[in-house]
C-alpha cells in the first residue's frame, strides 16, 4: 500500500511542508554524507522562506489552544481513560509554554551573518560553487565537531515549533481512522466537514496515484495512471481517513 | 591548504558551475540515501535551467577546437613528447565527435514528461511533499532498480557534455602551475593575459578566505576573515595558478 496524505486549507499545507522540511533538516544535520550540506542549507533556508510567509507560531499557539479546548470537553467523560487524556492535555501545555517563549521563528537565523551570506547565492542554479560561496567553502573545510556545533545551534531555534507541530500533526491524525471506499470509474468524492487532511492508502499494484483537489468542506478524488498521464478509469478500492 | 577557483569570464562560471552540477549528479544517482532523489532531480532541474542560459554545446566545441589548434601547434617541436600529444589530439577528437554527434543539452529532458510534472514544483519551498507531487511520491515507491535505470537514461543524454566539459577543463587547469605569491596586506592584484581560470591553495590557519573579482585580463584577491568578515590586513602566503 502507498500512502498519501493531502491538506485541505492553506494553513495545513504549509504546516505538511514545514514537517516534511524538518524530517529532511534532521536527517542531513550529522554531515554523514560530503554532500548533506546541500540538503541542510536548502532544508534551512526553504523553512526561512515558510515563515515569511505565515507567522507560524501565532498560527501554531491558536491551533493548540483550540485543541486543548476539544480535548478539555472529554474530561469526565464515562469511558474516557483519563490518564491518557491529561497526559494529551500535560503535552499540549508543555509544547504551548515553549512556544509562546520562543523567538519568532526564523527571526536569529535570518539574523546569522554566515547564513545570511549564502542564503542569496544558494538559490541560483550551481550557485554553490567556491567562487560564488568562498564563505560556504571556507566552512565546508571546518573539523566536522565545528560543523555539527553550528548546525546545532540553527535547529535548536527551531526545537518549540517542532515539537508543537509534531504534537498537533498527530493529534489531528489520530482524529480518524482508515475506512474502505471504492471510486467508481477512478472517481470519488464526498463531504469534509471541517476536516485538515485527507489520509489515503492505495494499491500499488495498480500503478496510479491521486490527484486531489479539495477544501474543508469538500474534496474530489481522481485516480491517475503513472505511466500514460492519463484518468484512470476503472473502480479502484483504497481507504482514506478525513482527519 | 584549502584550494579555491575563480572563473574568469562569464562562460567559464557556467562551466564551473555546470562541472559542479554534474559531480552532485552522479555522486546521487544511486540513490543509496532515502534523500538523494532530492539532491538528483535539484542537480538535473539546475542544468536544465543553466542549459537554457548558454548554448553549451556549441560553445564547448568551439573551445574544443581551438584547444584542437593550439595543440597541433606543438607538433614536430624539439623537446615535446609527440606521444602524449597525439594522445591528447585523439581525446579532443574523440570528445568533439561525441558533442557533434549530441542532442542540444537538456532538449529531451525537457520532452520527458515525469520530468517536465515535477520539475516546475520541485523549486516551490517544501515542494516536494507528497501531494505536491503525487507522481514523484510514486516514483519514489518504485523499485530500486526501475528507478536506477530511470537515472540511467537521464543522466547518459549528458554524457558527451560532461566527457568534453571534463577534458576542456582538465587542459585548462593544466596550462599553469602553482607559484608562490604574497598578498601584501591581504591584498594581491596582477594581471591574467587571457586566462580562464585563477586556482589558489591557502593555508588553513589564518581563518581566512579569498575574495576575488576580475576578469580574463586583470584580476584583485582580497582576503576576508571568516569569524569578522572584515578584510584581512596582514601579508598572506598563498599559491596560484593563472590557467
Amino acid at each position: 500500500m502507498l500512502k498519501f496524505e493531502h491538506p485541505l486549507t492553506e494553513k495545513v499545507r504549509i504546516y505538511l511542508r514545514v514537517e516534511a522540511l524538518m524530517r529532511q533538516l534532521h536527517n542531513s544535520a550529522h554531515f554523514a554524507a560530503p554532500l548533506d550540506y546541500q540538503l541542510f542549507f536548502r532544508s534551512l533556508f526553504d523553512l526561512m522562506d515558510l515563515f515569511e510567509q505565515i507567522h507560524i507560531k501565532s498560527e501554531l499557539t491558536k491551533d493548540l489552544d483550540k485543541k486543548k479546548l476539544t480535548f478539555k470537553n472529554w474530561a469526565n467523560v464515562p469511558g474516557v481513560d483519563q490518564a491518557v487524556l491529561s497526559g494529551v492535555l500535560n503535552d499540549i501545555d508543555e509544547n504551548f509554554k515553549n512556544l509562546m517563549s520562543s523567538e519568532r521563528f526564523g527571526q536569529s537565523l535570518k539574523e546569522d551573518r554566515f547564513l545570511s551570506t549564502i542564503r542569496q547565492r544558494f538559490s541560483i542554479p550551481g550557485g554553490s560553487c567556491c567562487f560564488d560561496l568562498p564563505s560556504l567553502h571556507f566552512w565546508l573545510h571546518q573539523p566536522l565537531q565545528r560543523r555539527l556545533a553550528d548546525a546545532t545551534v540553527w535547529v535548536e531555534k527551531l526545537a518549540p515549533l517542532h515539537g508543537a507541530l509534531e504534537l498537533l500533526l498527530k493529534l489531528t491524525r489520530e482524529t480518524a481512522h482508515y475506512k474502505p471506499q471504492i471510486a467508481r470509474n477512478g472517481f470519488f468524492q464526498s463531504d469534509a466537514d471541517d476536516a485538515n487532511i485527507l489520509r489515503l492508502e492505495i494499491p500499488t499494484d495498480l500503478s496510479i496515484y491521486p490527484m486531489i483537489s479539495g477544501h474543508k468542506n469538500r474534496f474530489v478524488i481522481k485516480f491517475i495512471n503513472f505511466e500514460t498521464s492519463m484518468a484512470y478509469s476503472q473502480d479502484v478500492e483504497f481507504k482514506l481517513a478525513v482527519c
